[in-house]
């Protein structure tokens, strides 16, 4: 019914006719891509990947050197653009899995970022471990509620721009971030992040840090920041309250540039924004820039390898990877059960002798078989 | 510092400095809580409870008479305020536990809702069953994205008002809602709920159906339909992007009045708002309004019955009853290994023979010997 967009001007120049077709035509092929404004970057948004560094603090993760290795480098494969691993000041062992895995020189554009505290110590342990980038935090909420106005604010900008300066001269990239930032004293907050991002920062980051901001709480703090700083905004969400792929989503509306994911969300308590769930979100809006930076045929192999590691069933509900939501397991269970169905089908009752088996036992079963049967291969 | 909000007028009137002062002890003593607009209702939702509806067309689930009865008495002893069945078209055996349910007297204030299709024939069958309410719904977007001001659009009004005159007349609640509302024309679905609104409806239903909406197009829909319609709003949110729980908050704060969940958010695909997850995410801003009318610690024992009937384990990183979101599992676990450590760690170990247990995999056998124990006392 609608005239072709392409040839409704006579010209380069859109007119107002070809943008109200436009219009009518995205909304046609797809109800859910937003119009936009000039501050989303819903288009081209950066993942910060901390499996190595969140996902480490989850109660049941405890990786060694060569899965640390082989997650970082799935990770890089995958293609996010960041990848967050423990501080080097936390253990001799954290130091050392830090520069192997900066040394592994992977495709990722910055294969090794790393989280420490905001201190001189800390920022040179980093660097000599040969990352690309430090991620300083600082807690502010404590100091900037209780103590806002007075001196231990100004110590706090001493001490950042201290150590950024540091950091800096180093030939590192340098993200600074305040703690429990939804918690902080606005005004405080902002100053403080004004201070660094005129210092030089690469990166700005918030974080959520108890899980608790809504997403219209997110859309007003980050679209604040996006008027006073002009650095990237790296943004952090815990999942307490259920909330963290839309917080992301809701500050990459507002303007933050980089999300922090982990693989299945494992981190602190029950987690963070988890690396598919925030794929299955953006894809829905942004298609094209999804498919083309990112493997998504490889999530499965990803969440398969981190389950592995930290001993955890993928959860039945799962966006994109969960039994129940497509079929994307039935391939596996296929492959595996015409390998041999009845070495399978043997484990399978014996085990169903011992206790009801959930089909996510069946599903884990099924799995361990193929991978057994790929190891043989 | 600030002086006590109570004691800084003279008379009952607020002025400006007790409001003052009344926002920042609020904005200290909890910060997630929202000042809050004249719309929200954040404070004063309800909610309608879609196990036995939406659950029942997860792909796992095949509840039985007794099944139903169970989960719908524990549901209306939890304080939800409707619990929506299976349409009794749907089957014999539906039509029969849809009557048995609606025979219990459960306390929750409106025991047994009804989902059916808009079709007089369907209705007269719910109403039959003694329900106290019939949903209706109405597939929208095919209809009025392809043929939009047409006559479609008449006979669907003509023939939503009729359905809705007959449920009235047989004295029972009405809700009419539409089906993908998100991908529906706007202003066609506008002009149907207040065709419907005058008609008397007890609510308006908006579904995200197929899970894509944003918490930004929640609000603005709600926001919008609430400047149209005098009636209660429902909303409905499928997870596949892992927004239903903030897409039900933001349905809130933009003025809808009920929502839709299913415990452990089973249903089609991988689901809808999880009763637990929209709870962990309302107590934030509404602690006093939550605790005040559900049982919160009788929710771990209703998720134990649902999973144990559609046979998932609760996932690792469950809001609330997740084994890592808190300690809650704790007690349990250690009041069974109490009980009886010698024929629980030998279960154990006899399963860890035939392959690696999973954290979840022990907490299930855990769980099972714990519900053993108290079934044999």
């Amino acid at each position: 019914m609608c005239s072709d967009p392409a040839a409704d001007g006579s010209n380069d120049q859109p007119t107002a006719t070809t943008v109200a077709a436009a219009l009518r035509e995205a909304k046609r092929s797809n109800p859910y891509q937003s119009v936009g404004d000039f501050l989303s970057n819903t288009n081209k948004f950066q993942i910060i990947e901390s499996t190595l560094r969140e996902g480490e603090q989850f109660a049941n993760a405890f990786f060694d050197t060569e899965t640390k290795i082989k997650i970082a480098t799935a990770l890089s494969d995958f293609g996010v653009e960041y990848i967050e691993l423990t501080s080097p000041a936390a253990s001799e062992q954290s130091r050392r899995d830090c520069e192997a895995i900066s040394k592994l020189g992977l495709k990722a554009s910055n294969p090794a970022s790393h989280y420490t505290r905001c201190t001189l110590e800390d920022a040179k342990l980093a660097c000599d471990c040969g990352v690309h980038g430090v991620d300083v935090v600082i807690g502010t909420s404590s100091f900037l509620r209780e103590h806002s106005h007075g001196k231990d604010m100004v110590a706090i900008t001493k001490q950042a721009l201290e150590v950024i300066e540091y950091i800096k001269s180093r030939g590192c990239e340098v993200r600074f971030s305040s703690e429990d930032s939804f918690r902080s004293d606005l005004v405080d907050l902002l100053q403080l992040y004004r201070a660094v991002d005129n210092a030089g920062v690469n990166r700005v980051g918030v974080a959520d840090t108890v899980g608790c901001a809504t997403p219209r709480q997110v859309y007003d703090l980050v679209r604040t920041l996006r008027g006073v700083v002009s650095t990237d905004i790296e943004t952090h969400f815990h999942n307490d309250t259920g909330c963290a792929i839309a917080n992301a989503h809701a500050a990459l509306e507002a303007g933050a540039t980089h999300i922090d994911t982990s693989v299945l969300g494992i981190g602190e308590r029950n987690g963070i924004t988890p690396l598919g769930g925030l794929l299955a979100r953006m894809i829905v809006g942004s298609h094209d820039y999804v498919t083309s930076r990112y493997k998504l045929h490889k999530l499965k192999e990803i969440e398969d390898l981190v389950a592995e590691a930290v001993q955890v069933n993928i959860p039945f509900n799962s966006p994109i990877t969960g039994f129940c939501a497509f079929t994307h397991k039935a391939g596996i269970h296929a492959k595996a059960i015409l390998n041999d169905v009845k070495l399978l089908t043997s484990k399978i009752k014996a085990m169903a002798d011992i206790r009801p088996l959930a089909i996510d036992d069946t599903d884990s079963i099924i799995r361990s078989f193929h991978l057994e049967l790929q190891d043989q291969q």
